[in-house]
């Protein structure tokens, strides 16, 4: 079976388990007072050239988005989302649960638009029932967004140039990081970390056992952070578990390395599946692709491959999504053309 | 100045005073353990022909609508409503502060459509990932709605019809609800109580200082309900008030008689709005009429009309609200019938 | 019926009840944006001593207990109190259910103490796992307490200058305010806001139908406070009708006359009691009486008296509470002596 | 350096980690859905004695305890814990985020105790104002506790014959399970599962990198599982790690045979200390010793002894722990002996 449902279908990357191996039986502090945090944290922040970032280390991506917008907000602010947004979508209601509203924007091939952002704000704040309203506290946008696209370096300062204006900080959610550098035409690592005031790094999707690392970068972080954390559920007792594999996921590149490796092999399949004339359903150079596909071809190709269900599209075609990643074998791309 | 901007712009119907007046210095216990609350509930479960109704006086309809849907929905569960909805909108995030997401459907000039509800409903069961979503748990809506529109009994009937069918409550928000009876073509308040699970009559619009009754309809009061109030701060001491108020309200068909009054001046002010060739912004038959103004004849208007601001029509039209209430007089309706 | 069970069974002083009367046709703008809240305002400050105060009205005590510790506290904090203290035991968790634990000292006849306060901050910041536990926020304290007993001038100070210390506001909720001003030795209404951050005036319970002024004193309002108190279901429609009581609670020194007159009438009844030979359950000054009552006596009394159940004392005893009020005639001063 | 001063300071045991390794590339569903989960849950059924259990995997204890508590209570709910419990103080409000009030029972080195629950309820559900008070809603208890006691059979049968009297389930959390019941005079693992309603199985601190195992007993798992801990933050997207391990543990007797080791290594600490005239805190059988130390002395030690400090004893006394683990070796216990 070829396996191309998602990007988290393996374990880690061979050199995160072997690190992990290495410092198994070491005796450490708990709860991220480790030297691998450390050492793990002076990285990235060189990674992203932002030396005065503040970073923590959480398990997964809806605890993440829970715990950074809970923490940043005040109890009347909410989050603008697209409204096809992870935490307005799939997140179960774990930003409600915390509190907040998510105020949505139509999503653009799950981007929303700066200009439509500006009006928001602009009509809230003219509004004369604003005060019965939820105040727009923050923004929040996925790079690469859920359908695998990408904003322009001039579409993130145009949001961020937004966001400065009003006073609200812009969130990004980081989970496919890699896969999203790895394709952009303009964008960096250094770009996230300058335009947003705090964004995370996806390790779960990434390489990763498991984890994402919470970037502040101006100097921006919510009082009594850790009790934040801990009072989410979200304070891992083994902390350096995180520390281990995001210090080695950032020695030697090897974070931008897997999202190139991802990026390229989603490239190549995408070079076939136009070759043979399938319709993409959505345009976008990350490590997702999304087809069309005749019902009849898919269940026969079900057989041999696991993807993902995305949509039904009519009475006979189905929306897929293809994903790769850092653990997709060139054999299994080459497999996945041969029964295309 | 002509007074037409809400509805709730006085204190309350002289009755309602002269009742207050007469009991003022009664002793009674306190938490609506008093014989007036008693009163109060046998005259309105005989009003909506529905003696197993069990009833609870709150204060003001936020408070209201946050304390039923939090105390009828599970954790997992969110509330379904038209985008313009009270609760989705201008409840400064009062749902979400109780943990609830607002699932929004759209707004058809303020009504949500029973053929869109059904789809959402079978989209989020049919959906791969809905364990991953907010469950639907609950629909409401406002009878009349933000827009002064009514739902007929069809429309009403085909809206239960769903809930039931998918074991989901449908809560009716009132606070305006003697103003829509009045101008119903074929809903009565004993099909308000029939076709919902929990619906409130509004006080604090229709004749009341303040107060909304809760009905639960059909045997479904949440276990400890009392505490629930207590826990959202809605537990008024002095009880008595809100069953003195609204025993008044419902003694010799009162609240009716308000809502008659009210619409009756609506409508020959809507009259008059015609003849001259106004603009109604919205066709809506209850007590607010929605005018599209130039913005020249508005600023001479201001001088002596107060109304209530909807939104900007275009750059040189504006669209006002003018509410009437059971306080409107006759003369403050010829006043503006002249001005006009 | 002698009626002494609690000190809101009654409407409101007949002064008040001829304010709304008077006013009672008027059209002003909701949510307390009309000249009769402001007027009030500008009194209370005066009252207070207090010129740079910041006045919001509320409904009822457990809303404003609820609205004020949510609105100060950040998430990660909780709301330190008597083990007896309102918010502690009778709110229904409304405080836990906006988040925030109640972290509690023991009471002493209803107060805290203000060295096991300092000792509890201190152990709580010498602790190496301070970060595991809420921190401590806010101190709250009842003027009187819930046993009607008070703080001197000098415990009052006491606490205010730990608070300062550890820069956590003082949060004095004044539900039965004038009831312990009339009582207390050394303490002013303007001493109370000088010492504490935050305050509340019980109208309630003194004579207004409901009503509780939240009065912040340090320049330290919370952003967007109508925001979050209409969040919590607090901000009532008819704003006005808070207005007109607080601002005849403060004309003419009604608020300080109707706390003079109860005290002096439970002075009164005390001084009987200890003539008889009751024993006082608990010494305290103002207008709450706690009396050990032989059961028999006590069954006997039952039929003309109305009084609170408090605690059983022992197998033949039981607490009870007499309690007067604004509301409490010479007559039934007389009648309850009577049958003593 | 001796490393005593945790449970938690190493990775996993070398057949868990082994079992990733062999693992890690294999491509399996997310979120739980995988077979390693299946397997774990049968062995764990097995070893429970409880065929009909429902078993769900999450990551850390205060995550567990969290989601345990929220989705089994109702609004009006709190959780009746011992005052020293983990929910009480440790979880930096993790409970109160979620909504619930801890109600606190004295703690008995840790325990609560069965006639003090009982009067808390027989008291709670006298009480005139219980509507205005937190309902008791769930028993939680910690085994071994936070202060390394044990419950006798005996005392849990008391403790759940109330809880079923008053129809509240009995949360036992086994964050140290292993280590409790390799103490235990009478106390066995099907024991756990028949007396409670819910439990859960700690990992994190008996040899898997992360994990608990939440098993509800009673055919009483609350509905819509999966989105409740999906909104907590708490379903991990590689389930499969928590399978892999929870199957490890309960392969060959691992659990239980870790479990041993640490007691046995306690065991003989704790007599090498009753020897040499140590004076022991708490008697307690588990893996955590707590001993009165000299001040002077324990400096001395800590140049070769990392431990946990627990409390100040006296002016020149402190209160240390000393703990055991899967981890400790026999060196290490050697190392101990001779620097004691």
């Amino acid at each position: 079976m070829l396996y191309f449902s998602c990007d988290y279908a393996e374990g880690c990357h061979p050199k995160v388990l072997e690190a992990l191996t290495n410092t198994n039986m070491l005796s450490t502090p708990g709860y991220g007072e480790d030297e691998f945090c450390d050492s793990a944290k002076e990285k990235i922040k060189k990674a992203i050239n932002c030396p005065d970032a503040d970073i923590y280390f959480l398990v997964g991506g809806t605890q993440t988005n829970q715990t950074v917008i809970d923490s940043m907000l005040s109890n009347y602010d909410g989050v603008v989302a697209a409204a096809t947004g992870h935490v307005a979508v799939h997140e179960a209601g774990a930003i409600e649960y915390s509190g907040h509203k998510v105020i949505t924007l139509p999503g653009h091939a799950g981007k929303i638009d700066a200009l439509e952002l500006r009006q928001m704000l602009v009509d809230h704040y003219a509004d004369e029932s604003a005060e019965h309203m939820v105040n727009p506290g923050m923004v929040y946008i996925s790079y690469p967004t859920e359908y695998g696209t990408l904003y322009s370096k001039a579409e993130l300062e145009a949001i961020s140039s937004i966001c400065n204006k009003y006073q609200i900080p812009l969130f990004i959610d980081g989970a496919r990081l890699a896969y999203g550098l790895a394709a952009a035409e303009d964008v960096t690592l250094s770009d996230i970390a300058k335009l947003s005031d705090v964004f995370y790094i996806g390790g779960t999707k990434v390489g990763a056992l498991f984890g994402e690392a919470i970037v502040f970068t101006k100097n921006n972080t919510p009082k009594h952070m850790i009790t934040q954390i801990k009072q989410h559920g979200a304070l891992l007792a083994k902390g350096r578990l995180l520390g281990i594999q995001f210090d080695t996921l950032f020695t030697d590149g090897l974070y931008m390395k897997m999202g190139e490796h991802a990026v390229a092999c989603a490239n190549s399949i995408r070079a076939t599946l136009r070759e043979k004339g399938y319709q993409l359903y959505m345009d976008n150079p990350t490590n997702q692709i999304f087809v069309v596909m005749d019902n009849k071809e898919l269940e026969k190709l079900s057989k041999e491959l696991s993807y993902g269900f995305w949509e039904k599209y009519d009475a006979t075609h189905t929306v897929i999504r293809i994903a790769t990643s850092w653990a997709t074998s060139d054999a299994a791309v080459e497999g996945l053309k041969k029964i295309l």
